[in-house]
């Protein structure tokens, strides 16, 4: 048996998975996820998280290995991505110090934690390989769509690994294989700087007056409890308020708009969203000639269903597979945390 | 004599003048302003700040009028237009109730208190329109053009007085009347989703990573003083950090960009901004037959310099004047609450 807690400390949320490998290569898969925006944070604050999931995690069981992916060195809480990763890594140092922890590289490796700080960047924001190399063992050839709160991964998958253009966040955006737009955190003017207001198109104010989250709610893609990001104007998730957050957009009011002309500002949002993510998905595979429609098409993430298999299919594909069929909703929603989880106790298992 | 204190409540600003205007015509102007996100405060704090700033500009000067104008009713603070002007407009019922209140009108008038308060739309937003009656009285056609910390105001006067198509907020956004950016506050995905980074277009983070004062402060537009806004990441004003965060926009880093890729992309989301207000100020031109190059802009506000004066000259228009030269540069920076203030006195000495 051996028991790994996987972890994918993001800027926005924290995510820990717990696998309980058995001998007959079967598995139990416990996740906890907690919205946490680290710029708003007291760093001092993330060792006392971290117990608290594992504790939640594991309970009494025994651990053999962490294993870690990050992305929060990209938020402005540290000054630069060596700061990041330095800080987030060495916060796990002191943290049960018998138990080995295994960073992820971008180069499909687990790093022990002192070579990770040694080799800062090929560690910064790579939980995108965790995932990827999960469901190469499954879809060798296939692209992945990870669309969580925050972003989307578009990660070509080539003879089971990870076979992108791009290693670093920058170089990734580069390429299209990371679109910086999620499923509840994008703001509207990242995604449009137009919505139809009465038929007409009216430009939109650059305020943080509304998320997207506001307008998969409206458009009933996710339910208040998968609202998990704090609201633009701290009031409530229910529909009547993110009505009114959407009317504010075009500098207007619930007075001034009805339901059906807010519905149809969300709509078009939705659309133009689609169109962003399908953007990226286009890139990539104009970029590498051995993929085409037929390629599976592997979606998870909680915009797996609305954003990535909506694009996917409206692209044309034939074959889209839904992770949460092999992770649970749960997992999927937190794929990078189970698949580091995942795989690296398959690897203690073999070794 | 006639003493008038004018305020313009905004949202994120608070701008009070006081106006001294002599029986022989002469006047003596006097700016306070103050950086007040409505939404992070408590409305209860209001009254006292306003208070605060009455006596910074009278002192122990008598008072014949207050003249007001707001935006704050757009902000999040608020739930609609409607409970935002009631909540501006009561704090002021209280407040030394002999001295007459007056809220200026799109209407072009001056209503009290109470008549206010039963028109709301009336007054909701109006700020505009102070400066356009001021302006015209010295120039009776004309365009203004105001561009302040988070908005550009575009409002042909004819006539001597403000002939806009729209007159409320949602209503100038559609006649590109009002164009939401500005010189400090601005979002970088409000103005592009693509930036040059080494030579290559790349798409950006919708992160709150920058801000366009950032951009401005690189180029030399702004000083760390007239950065008078919070910045993105709670951190400094100087050169360094503004580099740092817009470094980030691209999810990279100082480490990871030179300086001089910084200045890059700073430069592009420069043009970038000022062909946003191009493109409202071609709409204003092309919905009116009376005006082509002759017709002289006034320009006013932070961004009268770096943003209006350089996109009335690139769209080749030959007269150019800044309201600074009249209004001081307090005035002209403040220029709403600077001519409510005369407006008024101006009224009240005539009447």
């Amino acid at each position: 048996m051996v028991n790994v807690v996987g972890f994918d400390i993001g800027g926005v949320n924290i995510k820990g998975a717990f696998v309980i490998y058995s001998s007959s290569n079967e598995y139990t898969l416990k996740i906890s996820s907690k919205f946490y925006p680290m710029w708003l944070h007291n760093p001092v604050e993330l060792p006392e998280l971290l117990e608290g999931i594992i504790r939640e995690l594991a309970g009494k069981n025994q651990i053999d290995a962490f294993g870690i992916t990050l992305t929060a060195e990209v938020s402005d809480a540290y000054y630069t991505k060596s700061e990041g990763v330095t800080h987030v890594l060495t916060t796990f140092t002191k943290m049960m110090p018998r138990i080995p922890k295994k960073i992820i590289s971008s180069y499909n490796t687990f790093l022990p934690l002192q070579d990770a700080l040694d080799d800062y960047m090929a560690v910064a924001s790579a939980n995108w390989v965790a995932t990827a190399m999960y469901v190469g063992k499954k879809f060798p050839n296939c692209i992945l769509m990870d669309i969580g709160s925050t972003t989307t991964d578009i990660i070509p998958i080539s003879k089971g690994l990870p076979n992108t253009i791009g290693k670093t966040d920058p170089d990734r955006l580069m390429s299209g294989e990371l679109v910086y737009t999620g499923a509840l955190r994008s703001t509207i003017p990242s995604i449009t700087h137009k919505v139809p207001v009465q038929g007409k198109p009216s430009p939109i104010s650059f305020e943080k007056f509304a998320l997207v989250a506001d307008v998969h709610l409206l458009l009933n893609h996710i339910t208040e409890k998968e609202y998990t990001c704090d609201t633009a104007d701290g009031r409530k998730k229910t529909r009547k308020d993110a009505l009114a957050r959407l009317a504010r957009v075009v500098c207007s009011d619930i007075d001034l708009l009805s339901e059906s002309e807010i519905y149809e500002i969300a709509s078009y949002i939705y659309e133009r969203q689609l169109n962003q993510i399908s953007e990226g998905l286009t890139q990539v595979l104009k970029s590498r000639e051995e993929y085409d429609l037929t390629v599976p098409v592997v979606v998870t993430g909680l915009g797996r269903d609305f954003l990535a298999r909506k694009v996917a299919e409206t692209m044309g594909f034939k074959q889209i597979y839904d992770l949460r069929q092999e992770l649970g909703l749960e997992g999927a929603i937190a794929s990078p945390a189970a698949a580091i989880a995942l795989l690296l106790a398959e690897e203690l298992k073999v070794s």
